[in-house]
């Protein structure tokens, strides 16, 4: 079987999905790819992030002949607000899905719907925390550390309770530069205010919040989003699945989730286990009932439940393409409102469910803790009984998938690191077997690929080949979101795919058994990432900033990529994008981003549209590393 | 005297400000005037509010030929998202000014720069929350408030503590419609990750969080700020004034204040008064020193030291224009960009005070709790010295200014109706007896005048012909910001103006010893009026929507004026906008705000840029009210 094993091409992604758009036309459907049309060619003033709506004065738009807007702010202002802005949403975005997981946890139960399914996790955070675990009821702990959390949120005083995760001199850096996040919301409305009209039009002060807003974030919200949602559904460990469209199954009754919140999802795959579900649906002529996931919805229950992932972002309207999609249930964030309209177009119930996420066109099934299960139930119930309206003569499902290992948390990662370490000699549960890799210079570095699909770019083309052209260079790519989607469907997640791989790598792909590609989880999932290189950095004796590691998002499009890149780059790791974040208006900006937050933080942005130009720009970043450190 | 009282009209005050205009021309500064023209005509897609950037796919602009945007949001979702983050913006700006507030009474000490004024007032809040007040140091009892208040910021549970103030027909529709706020930063973040790209393009969703952004501003962050700034620095009582930009002495060194929060403008007008400072400004050739205030941050000192007046919004450039003025010290919000470089055309320092608020081309002088007293102390000085770098032929300040009565705060204006009540039978300390003016039709009724200046009218001309016409039809007018300033600078706030009232409301106005123009305070303390009509309804047994009481905002330009609007609208009281909050692009919108939430807090918007529509709309609103009260 090994001898036979190659990627998919993006190519062959397109060409099946050819045959969709045909069904989409038959049926007299709108998708994506028109809409681009008729969207472009975009605003230019816009695209530049130099059009200024905060205020009813405006609309203000910088020219030559109109340097200033009404109230005076010179272009770099108003780009810089734009910039904290589209910070401040996704940092509020990430975040408000990490407290619905901290109150899931506060709601959690022996008896209930949610149930703690990783002990050890809670207490080691409970004992990170301060609080007392011993004698006590798992649930006790449960709902003081989810309180503890709740408070992260709005705490008077005091900055994030989880920077003391990061290493010493990062924390130092944070403090000297002003950066600490102090309560998360906090954080959010203060970037709000900053940029109201008349407050802050200073680039370096505006850059400066957005690096703290994205820190409350990636060193807050997500991490919260993270941890407690490995302690509700288990912490990740490598498991087995597959991607692409192929995994939806034509004599079952396919349900889709999609969105981001693993609360909704994991309640789904359980019913759609259940027995007399599965029973209900042969009833109705199926063979059984396939739940497959799109988005980061589909990464959260792939990585715990080997659930497969029909698609990424750009892939949503497709599973209602295939015609046999009974459901798509959703819950929050990059779900596509023409999922409503679409939907009408064949048998698919389009079912919202959370207050946050109300579309038109949408049956709203209000979810929420109390009522989780029977709930789900009933969604389960709805798609099983929907297949008999299945249009026989719409289903096409192209048979293209992939199969691939996933879900490698920090926890996985270390496990997997302990069968290659000499147990007699060497510590266990550490990173050091992969810091003597990269010091060897049989792993030359390692690269985060993170963030969605753009339509301003070939969709997933350049998550893939970037990913092709690390790995052959012996630099090891962990993946989260949209980006490891993109992997897995290629085949990249596959541990055949060792075969891509320099020879350092490859060495490495034998000896741990796993993929060149790593599955780290969904977008909240970065958290795991900063807790990675934090835990590099301790077992190397190198700074953050000293480590070859880089981080790129290169089809990124959500306000949610520039607060990920915000705290990346705020942890020290240089961050590559490969679509401009509205900034190109500005040179001040720009020069703040990409150069001027070095002297704070030890990492800048790149931004760079060239493809080919970004690949060479990070490998030649992790070499300078190295060379740096005499390696 | 009296007899020779007449009210400034608009075009006066335009003709002063020209002399102002030849002296830019002079010295080659702009001005809002030149930099208007240079950005009209306005995008109308961003007048419209169909035009999306929250994600870079786009931006995507909604036209016949486009009719969704990438995602495929129609147009309804996209005004929909734009409105409810305009409302964040505002709700988020209102409410980080209030918790600065907080903070300062938190550490507010018997020796330190703040101190607590209104100790009454302190322990009145403290017992309403349940803290006890009685044999405890008053400091100790601040620093509790001051938690208490800080965690309405952020807690976990609950909703904001302030609405139990409201009345129980109020608290039951917002319980009922689900808008009831929790904690004011949650409000802010939950609103941005609602509009995030994939969450709600819903309208009905969209407003019903709008509404809920703008009671956590109103029913928390601003009622915060009113609250804790009465404590601080002493609750409003009537006092003396005089405004417009004839308060600036030419013989004097003239400090200018501007911006909104007066822990600042308090510390200067200190200093401003000591006599060390004042001998040295007279050893440089000064007379004194005068403190004058633009904005809001002037609605603040005006209404508890008198401070003048010099302006509102739309005359801080003028101020500068004037050559007279040493130092414009601000703090935070609606100041112009534009203030640096037209500060270096003169001598003027324009210094910044606030990490909020930080521009470019001003001296950035950062001002904290802990060093209020001296960092006040040296700009004063620094104002001082820079009073013989005056340029002579520079100066002119416009002879132009009115006397004005302020100070209107609901504890002000209950101690007015006690002077008019026959304290034998009546209830003192109440508002029965305004309640027993409307019920007779001595008054018609109220309406709440609020809001910015917007060079899309002409400025303060809506606001000052909008109240004489309600004054003339014995309606009472209270104001605060920027259209209180309208009215003082045109003699609406003089009580000698009661001869422009009609009959009943000029009877009023003699025999309460009032202007028919009361003025509330700064913007924040809208929060005023809805204590104000909370205690209405309670005192007259009608519920808020019943009373013949109107909102109007015609000139505005600030997003914290459509968090307020929304904050109105959903107490009860029909809101009446002069400039179009960017909706006019999608009828659903239009429906949910000016129509569909009267069924959920039985008010609406009316949105009316025609101003003799607005004043006649007005109008038959209330006396449509009263019939329906059959009063």
């Amino acid at each position: 079987m090994s001898e036979e094993f190659r990627l998919t091409y993006v190519h062959e992604m397109a060409e099946a999905v050819q045959k969709l758009q045909a069904t989409r036309d038959k049926v007299g459907a709108d998708s994506w790819e028109l809409r681009v049309k008729n969207q472009t060619p975009h605003c230019k003033f816009g695209e530049q992030g130099i059009c200024c709506r905060i205020c009813t004065m405006g609309p203000c738009r910088i020219t030559p002949k109109a340097p200033r807007g009404i109230c005076g702010c010179d272009v770099h202002g108003i780009v810089g607000r734009n910039f904290l802005r589209f910070t401040a949403g996704g940092a509020a975005t990430h975040s408000d899905h990490g407290r619905e997981i901290c109150h899931t946890l506060y709601a959690s139960s022996k008896d209930g719907a949610y149930k703690v399914k990783d002990p050890e996790k809670l207490i080691r955070i409970a004992k990170e925390w301060g609080i007392q675990t011993e004698y006590r009821d798992i649930y006790e702990v449960a709902h003081e550390v989810a309180e503890m959390a709740l408070m992260e949120y709005g705490k008077p005083f005091g900055v994030s309770r989880w920077l003391s995760r990061a290493p010493k001199h990062t924390r130092e850096l944070w403090h000297k530069a002003e950066i600490e996040p102090r309560a998360i919301d906090r954080e959010v409305s203060c970037s709000m205010h900053m940029t109201h009209m008349g407050c802050s039009s200073k680039p370096e002060a505006l850059v400066r919040q957005s690096l703290r807003a994205g820190l409350c974030d990636g060193w807050g919200g997500s991490m919260c989003g993270t941890e407690f949602s490995d302690v509700l559904f288990g912490t990740p460990k490598p498991i087995e699945t597959e991607a692409n469209l192929g995994v939806m199954n034509a004599e079952n009754v396919n349900i889709i989730v999609h969105g981001h919140d693993p609360s909704l999802s994991e309640m789904i795959c359980e019913y759609a286990e259940d027995p007399d579900l599965i029973a209900y649906a042969k009833s109705f002529g199926a063979k059984g009932i396939t739940v497959s996931g799109v988005c980061c919805t589909s990464n959260e229950v792939a990585m715990r439940r080997g659930i497969p992932m029909a698609g990424n972002f750009l892939q949503q309207e497709n599973v209602v393409l295939t015609g046999a999609c009974e459901a798509i249930v959703v819950d929050v964030q990059c779900i596509f409102p023409a999922l409503g309209p679409l939907s009408k177009c064949f048998h698919t119930k389009f079912i919202t469910t959370s207050p946050i996420a109300q579309m038109p066109d949408s049956e709203f099934v209000r979810f929420d803790v109390g009522t989780a299960a029977e709930k789900a139930k009933a969604i389960v119930k709805e798609a099983v009984e929907n297949f008999q309206n299945r249009k026989p003569e719409l289903v096409y499902i192209p048979d293209l998938k992939r199969h691939a290992t996933v879900g490698y948390s920090v926890e996985a990662i270390k496990k997997t690191l302990d069968t290659v370490t000499n147990s007699q000699v060497d510590e266990l549960n550490t990173l050091k077997p992969l810091v003597e890799c990269v010091r060897s210079g049989v792993l030359r570095g390692a690269v985060a690929m993170v963030g969605c699909n753009n339509p301003k770019v070939r969709p997933d083309r350049s998550h893939i080949e970037l990913m092709k052209k690390l790995i052959a260079n012996d630099i090891i790519v962990v993946a989260s979101g949209c980006s490891a989607q993109s992997a897995a469907r290629a085949g990249l997640m596959d541990k055949r795919a060792k075969k891509y791989c320099g020879a350092g790598l490859k060495r490495v792909c034998e000896l741990a058994d796993i993929p060149p590609v790593l599955h780290m989880g969904s977008c909240v999932d970065i958290s795991r990432m900063m807790i990675l290189v934090s835990e590099l950095a301790k077992d190397s004796g190198w700074n953050i900033g000293q480590l070859p590691v880089v981080g790129c998002a290169p089809e990124w499009m959500s306000e949610k990529a520039v607060s990920i890149g915000n705290y990346v780059v705020s942890t020290g790791i240089d961050t590559f994008l490969g679509i401009d974040p509205y900034v190109a208006g500005s040179s001040e900006m720009l020069y703040w981003l990409t150069a001027g937050v070095r002297d704070w933080v030890e990492a800048a942005f790149t931004i760079e549209t060239d493809m080919e130009k970004l690949e060479n720009g990070i490998i030649e970043h992790i070499e300078a590393k190295r060379t740096a450190l005499g390696i």
